[in-house]
């Protein structure tokens, strides 16, 4: 009995049940779970079942749920418990869990030491048994990459596959994705897909899951709660809120970064608040940032506008900051470029005739800051008026990688350079946020 | 009597003295001020008597202080006041003030609303009548340029301006800067002076220093105040550290960044601590950090290796990241390139290729993070692995900015590219620091 250890798995070979084995089990509430009885990871809850139903991912029910164990043909796989399904089905929420890849599926090399990535999402239901008590799962593998291998085409499919997933009925979408590029992700699907009747959930794991100090259960669980519970409709990243297990944030997609390369509580929102807490053990949210867009009550208000412009350029300035760069990037066409600046939204002034080069060849540039908190103000100072002039548009306070993604976006829909300005300075899902307070700066000491 | 009003004014016009007249103040403790009384600008506090000193700097002294005032020659200004001039010498220390542009030596524009630079550091002394109860000041401007607009030259001029002041004996150096670039130039000034007699107190303001809100005064003062008293002997970025006056931190400079585009606590340590807390009541340095680089007592160790190269680029990595833009950098053959990637230190695999060409066409790579907080991991994952193995140097905790830097200066002493890795590990002024604990990160909420 691979995996299973103590009680459950003195009942199962008291039983005669075998790994493959059919196997009913009875719950509470006239709740019946079919499936083949699956070999349970070691490192997953002690006391739980684990049960591969009809549509092929895999539930874990905890002993203490089962009031009765059958166990049918221990020989055959040919197996439809569709009865069963339907049973589980009709009184929980379907939520749809995107595979993407990254840590959160990810495991340990034990030849190498490397991490790999490795597990689909119905595994990762396997270590989270609290996850079936909230809602049925429909998980699908979009694609397995790492992170720092996102391109706009990928943000483009998961795109596409969350449309889907609303359009089919779903109560909710998990997106499992790596950390490195969550919040480029996450910015690209705010943008793409719009009137949301749930959020979407972009969840992801600092650690691999096989390991002790994993976040990946309290995240995936916290993801799941927001989806089928917050009331904004909103693509947001939740991920754990402080290094201790608990609660979660969910942050706003468009004003999320990575602040950390390690820490479990890495992403932060930058010059706005989280849009909540989720509470893990009550399994509830609490509101945070009262600004949201609430969900869609009619699906067939959700708009796609899937697309994303490759030749757009995220480039920061620095001292002695080389401007043939800016001139390569206009000799190779490019479609856009995005300044990440110094202070109140600066470069050298040496570069400006570059930069206005770039945009009399009908290639927009938009000036975001380095600093990431606080906002362009272009007006200051004599080399941003001279910017302003020349055309370049003020990123405000949005996040120097979501103008990236937001660029790409708007020129993919439009290549004229009026519209492009009025696209990138209109707030489409709260990329910009008009009022800053002390309290959206952190404190250091 | 321009500037001048109230019992200032009436005392001044009782004595007849005009603007140009020499005078001499009596203070107590037989200190005598000798030189040609000088306007006032109206912002300044109202006690002040401002006088031109015979080396050409403004001292302002406040009515307060003065036992006596005689008003001699109102004609003539050809004046040699070095008897009182050696007066004050001898009982202060001196502190070379180097102006170097930026937000603190400006003013608005009244035509036009926008911060143009314009004031010289002694103007900046009428400012704060306490400054000369701390020291004599030796000022000059050493350009007057905007920050946005300092190259890696200009971190030469300053660095060969504060050995000069070094080796002709001063007691304190401080250089005002603007703050877009700031830590920047800390940084190189960080690499290119080491074994320093006093911190070199870099210190700027993120508003016009005749604007209510105005913070320079502070930030100079405390600059002071750091470079004569701090036990350390390093070059620091001193600003306030909460929005309200009171305090200020010193920054280690090779580990500070600006972190708000206009806030007056902008400047945060990031992956260290603060050296120390400057009371600007008590006028004293209380140690934050314990690992500093102390003192040296021998002027004679100071050591510098100015110089940095201009072909070193800073490449921000982000998702569908170009990698043509690397391959562009080696056919212009730049000397040096660092990558701001993502995580643990990542770039899309697929950009791999153009940087195992950087590295084979002998062009050194440095990975650095753009979560900022946290360091390089490149033994974690696959992408890391095969960076580490075609040659990348990891740039471990450092900043972004500060690996750009240092390159800067590893590469204007050797283009050998075992030597260039060899001191891009080295840690030469606690670029790295070896010990993160939570406290390093920030509180959001």
């Amino acid at each position: 009995m691979p995996g299973y250890s103590g009680r459950v798995k003195d009942i199962l070979e008291k039983l005669g049940a075998k790994i493959g084995c059919r196997v009913r089990l009875t719950l509470s509430g006239n709740i019946f779970v079919e499936g083949l009885l699956m070999p349970k990871h070691e490192f997953s809850a002690p006391d739980i079942i684990v049960v591969k139903l009809s549509n092929g991912y895999n539930i874990g029910v905890s002993i203490n749920r089962i009031q009765n164990i059958d166990v049918y043909d221990c020989k055959s796989f040919a197996y439809t418990g569709e009865e069963a399904q339907v049973k589980i089905a009709s009184i929980q929420p379907i939520v749809k869990i995107l595979g993407c890849g990254g840590t959160i599926a990810s495991r340990v090399e034990y030849e190498t030491g490397a991490v790999k990535p490795a597990m689909s999402p119905s595994d990762l239901l396997d270590l989270i048994p609290e996850l079936a008590d909230l809602a049925s799962y429909d998980s699908e593998v979009v694609f397995n990459i790492l992170s720092e291998d996102m391109t706009p085409k990928h943000w483009e499919t998961i795109a596409k596959n969350i449309y889907k997933a609303i359009s089919t009925g779903v109560e909710g979408v998990v997106v499992t994705h790596g950390t490195d590029t969550m919040s480029y992700t996450a910015s690209a699907l705010a943008f793409a897909i719009r009137n949301l009747p749930f959020p979407i959930a972009l969840v992801g794991a600092q650690r691999s899951s096989d390991r002790p100090s994993a976040d990946a259960a309290l995240n995936l669980l916290a993801a799941v709660v927001t989806t089928l519970k917050a009331p904004f409709g909103e693509v947001v990243v939740v991920m754990h809120s402080t290094p201790s297990d608990g609660e979660a944030f969910a942050h706003r997609g468009v004003k999320v970064r990575k602040m950390h390369s390690s820490r479990r509580d890495a992403f932060q929102s930058i010059n706005d608040f989280p849009l909540a807490k989720i509470d893990l053990n009550r399994k509830d949210i609490m509101l945070i940032n009262k600004r949201f867009i609430p969900r869609t009550k009619n699906r067939e208000e959700t708009i796609a506008i899937i697309g994303f412009d490759e030749k757009i350029a995220l480039v920061k300035a620095y001292p002695g900051f080389q401007s043939d760069i800016i001139d390569f990037l206009i000799d190779k066409k490019f479609h856009g470029i995005v300044l990440e600046g110094t202070g109140l939204g600066h470069v050298g002034s040496y570069a400006i005739e570059s930069i206005k080069r770039a945009i009399e060849e009908e290639i927009p540039v938009v000036m975001t800051t380095q600093t990431l908190f606080g906002r362009v103000n272009m007006n200051v100072y004599t080399t941003g008026r001279k910017l302003l002039e020349i055309g370049v548009i003020p990123g405000d306070d949005m996040l120097s990688e979501t103008a990236y993604v937001k660029l790409s976006w708007v020129v993919s829909q439009t290549r004229a350079m009026e519209k492009i300005r009025e696209m990138m300075l209109t707030n489409y899902v709260n990329e910009f946020n008009p009022i800053h307070t002390s309290q959206h700066f952190p404190r250091w000491l």
